[in-house]
């Protein structure tokens, strides 16, 4: 199958699948969280399970046309309706857990809780965005806007696993990942960017498969090649990364930020290190961005 | 005088002054600075001052129309030349260093030589980037995407001091500067935003005058009120920030890439820190950029 390159490919490739992915939703009360499960049911490519408080009765009509695949489970309380979709997920009844409108962080201590949570001992804990930007060709996939302030080596080593899998399951074959950085130059002067060297090195002896990681790189010179070209610079990216792993959160957060603000990219993120798929979108995310990330996670289990 | 908003804006203020700016350029032998010292020549608020390599015939015949504003210093080799113009500057020659086509490493050791230099003992060398974004209705200024990887706290205050004053120099008579981090929340699992919070404190009680400064807050919450309002945050900049402090290089760094790469935006740049400016522009500058870096330092002394 050919990659997977815009936001409608996927929404494409997802109604023509089978399987529906079960999606359990932590209080669905808020119009763009119901407004974006009922676009993954009408393109067939979700349920839905409404765990926590009841929608009102306007925001239940949307549901009706969908009836067949929506089912609700009434929990009073966040704590206790996020822990409730959390053990149907584990139990196999829920594929994916959704955030609606509660407190984050009630939804991340049932998700990191040590028994009955659905983080492994031992994963790290991440985030990866997925961008479609206007007058960009393909998506892009960066990491980490949301959860790691200064990622070890180790953690940063998690951080490409987990988007060369993504990247993967956007039938991207052979990912092409890039560690940013300021500068082009490896100096111990930075070490993170000895760190990256590190990593590429990896990648060049074959120890990532057909990924190609290469860093640092500036943002520019990872994604587009005029600029890698006029600065003379040689990378087996050749300026066309599918995905950026950020030095730190601020980079992350400064690049969502601009790129969805001043360039107007459409976005789509998913928790990494989870068993399942985690969809944590947030309240400034439009309808449109919740409906991506239900898709981006349902890509992930296909 | 109302604020200058705009690049176009900018220019035209310059044209209507009576004083020229005079350049003192270190081999303008490529067409982009050729070009940039030609548009400025052309809207008369600049003199240049050609030190270095003599360009070549086709670039000397674009000065034609201007040569009563146009003189030569021919000087081999790179520090020979960079050393020459510094000294103009220093003994009152010229207003203004520029960079054209040799290393920054050769021009940077004229400007920070101890003796014979352009930085104050003591004095902290920085950047501000000046950018024009596609549909935002105002220039951002944004500092540091060149010179110091993590600013100390001293080092902040630095920066915010030289974009008070850049800004101020726009005729911005209240600047308000965000202090940019992935967090608007005060905290000491992370320091910095401790640091941030005594600047805000400063400005409170009164010690920036007029100028309101915030943080920590994000890129979007910093620039856009409507992001402000939706994450229920009260900032006294109110979305409307002039200039961004960026947490360190990294951020910096990429948010310059993204806006300039994914927005379109039309970006200046100034060195801070040395007594007079100092136009540092990189081979991927185009001639606009360079033009409009000379514009800058021309306002910044006016």
């Amino acid at each position: 199958m050919s990659a997977i390159r815009s936001f409608d490919e996927l929404v494409v490739r997802l109604s023509q699948c089978e399987r529906r992915t079960r999606v359990a939703v932590v209080n669905a009360v808020d119009v763009g969280t119901v407004d974006a499960l009922c676009e993954a049911l009408r393109y067939g490519f979700a349920e839905a399970i409404l765990v926590g408080l009841q929608p009102d009765d306007a925001l239940l009509k949307k549901f009706a046309p969908y009836r067949e695949y929506v089912r609700q489970i009434v929990v009073e309380g966040e704590d206790e309706a996020a822990t409730r979709a959390v053990e149907l997920v584990r139990n196999g009844e829920a594929d994916v857990l959704m955030k609606g409108l509660l407190h984050t962080d009630n939804l991340l201590r049932a998700v990191l809780n040590k028994e009955q949570g659905l983080l492994p001992r031992g994963n790290v804990l991440s985030h990866i965005t997925l961008a479609e930007i206007p007058n960009f060709s393909r998506l892009l996939f960066f990491t980490d806007v949301a959860v790691i302030p200064t990622p070890t080596a180790e953690q940063r080593v998690w951080q490409v696993r987990y988007v060369d899998k993504l990247c993967r399951a956007f039938q991207i074959e052979s990912p092409r990942i890039a560690l940013v950085h300021f500068t082009e130059k490896v100096s111990p002067k930075f070490p993170l960017t000895l760190e990256y060297r590190a990593l590429v090195e990896e990648a060049q002896k074959g120890q990532w498969g057909t990924t190609v990681i290469d860093g640092p790189l500036d943002v520019r010179t990872a994604v587009d090649s005029a600029a890698l070209q006029t600065k003379g610079i040689d990378s087996p990216l050749q300026g066309l990364a599918d995905a950026l792993v950020m030095p730190n959160l601020e980079t992350g957060n400064a690049f969502y930020k601009s790129i969805t603000f001043f360039a107007h990219a459409t976005v789509a993120g998913i928790l990494q290190g989870t068993t399942h798929p985690v969809v944590l979108t947030s309240r400034g995310d439009n309808s449109r961005s919740k409906f991506l990330s239900i898709a981006t996670a349902a890509i992930s289990i296909q």
